[in-house]
């Protein structure tokens, strides 16, 4: 049986149920590899800040295997991302969730996959299929990163209450038509962008809080996966306490800054590229448009948002790089 | 008054009794910035994975003072790594503690320091102060990532109790003798690397588990900003599903092999760096003699031995590019 984002409400249910005699839930990991553990930051990031009661974390799938938490059990839930149900390290990761009598829940793209048989719950997300995800036309509320957000607000509403559940609900009702806007919004800037960074070899992403992953997305997935480009993602808050030395007139960097608690971190960190470097590229996402979101959640809608502008700026670059985001060397073609 | 390694025990006994009337310690917070916050994150992954009651996370500052855990307080301890005691965000952090009644614990090096005033308990840490780091006559086992894993484990032991607590204790035994021998072992190498490296403008550290925090640091820390390098830590578990696509025969990497639950991540990325890459560097845990440490516990010894044997690397490469390490452009110059 499939299940989309709609029944993740009543699979947490569930989940509480089933666990109830057992002692409950009292812990959420969430697991994957690359843009799929990305996909999954905000949920991390929405469990730290507004949970005090259930354990959580967000662990790369070999890790989780290889150095698994101890409490990890039938008092967890394990929430995995695996785009196409393939990722050996992910199946691992899984296959102990059922062998230790954790609930799994699955994220993912293909109904047939390895994956599947080792699921209790397999929600099929949204996703933009289309040649460098240039279409635009799903229901970007159903994408991993808010299925995994949803795992989290369902845990917590079901559990100790969230008061700012239906904040939230109202918020994701938003985000589809904020990010299409905001990418027919940057597509000529996307082209300057693509014009200005062509020749070099090096692009730093910028970000925090919950979007931070975004940011990692874009650094390990675009520019070193698809571009083959030399980058690493830095946290604003971390920017001053050593990566600011890099910073000159030629690096280039590409800065989301966010809507919510920590844009200060983002603004401070912009002020000082103005100052000393020449070269940002500035994802704004009060400019975007995510203003229209409560202030008390829109903290977690901005890596929806990054994410999904993102591919404009992609597609531009590596059209004007002759370099197709497609392009690998190594990746399904020799054995790793 | 000001404490030491020694008492972290005691201090943790005395914040639990102090807590016991208020709903005990319910969440540990450990808070940094840059070097500061990579120091703790073996604390924070012995948390993840050893500790199923108490909440625990990894935050820097100024993201912790502007996105702020809303169970923060009374029933929090917030553990803050911080040098000189005179960071920004990281005093402002200690404030909020005391603010919210969070027993506050401040790691720092010098006595008479800003933070202390907003500090419950301040710990000072033994710290190699000689130039470069290169005298290597300092007590390891009382470092800030010792110290501050100290917490962890006294409050885990203190708590739920810990099974290996004994083999931590008798492996903090042995750290400062592996260590010294370690920086005697790579003495000639170092100087090999720094002379085929010293013309490269990119390097990039990998590493996992909670040896990842010392990768982290070099990279930001050393090559970003005391060589002005391009660099970015890539987490081992990550690898080859994104960052590994840069891989070529030019492409530098400094990769920790640790000792450990996680080793056969690291082994996997240096078996295909040895493949696709040409220029790599090996710390391998085993080979520097960290398999002296019980193998429940070594885990949580691979930071304090790679942490102290990139200096000896750090020095020579800053020799051979005649860019001493404590160089600036903005660092105490401009304000930011």
């Amino acid at each position: 049986m499939f299940y989309t984002s709609a029944n993740i409400r009543d699979i947490i249910a569930e989940i509480l149920a089933a666990k109830k005699e057992q002692g409950g839930v009292k812990s959420l990991y969430f697991v994957g590899c690359g843009g799929s553990l990305g996909a999954l930051y905000p949920a991390k990031t929405f469990m730290e800040r507004e949970c005090a009661g259930i354990k959580s974390a967000l662990i790369s799938s070999n890790e989780f295997v290889h150095s698994t938490p101890r409490d990890f059990g039938k008092n967890s839930i394990i929430c995995l991302a695996c785009h196409k149900g393939n990722t050996p390290e992910t199946i691992a990761a899984a296959r102990l969730g059922r062998e230790k009598g954790a609930a799994v829940i699955v994220l993912t793209w293909l109904e047939q996959s390895e994956i599947v048989e080792h699921s209790d719950y397999t929600v099929l997300y949204s996703f933009d299929a289309s040649p460098d995800h240039l279409a635009g036309d799903i229901d970007y509320a159903g994408e991993k990163t808010m299925c995994a957000l949803l795992v989290a607000v369902e845990l917590l509403q079901q559990t100790a209450g969230y008061e700012n559940y239906e904040k939230f609900l109202a918020g994701r009702e938003m985000i589809t038509t904020v990010i299409r806007k905001a990418r027919a919004h940057v597509a000529q800037r996307a082209l300057a962008f693509a014009q200005e960074y062509k020749d070099d070899s090096v692009i730093y992403t910028m970000g925090s809080g919950a979007g931070y992953g975004a940011a990692y997305m874009e650094s390990i997935c675009i520019f070193m996966e698809m571009q083959w480009l030399d980058s690493s993602s830095i946290h604003t808050g971390e920017y001053f306490h050593g990566p600011f030395e890099i910073t000159d007139v030629n690096r280039p960097f590409m800065i989301q800054v966010s809507e919510g608690s920590t844009r200060p971190l983002d603004e401070r960190c912009l002020k000082f590229l103005r100052t000393y470097a020449k070269r940002i590229e500035v994802l704004d996402a009060k400019e975007l448009g995510l203003s229209v979101i409560d202030p008390a959640v829109v903290d977690y809608f901005n890596h929806s948002l990054f994410n999904n502008v993102y591919p404009i700026y992609n597609h531009a670059l590596a059209e004007a790089r002759k370099h197709p985001l497609p392009t690998r060397r190594y990746m399904w073609k020799v054995e790793y």
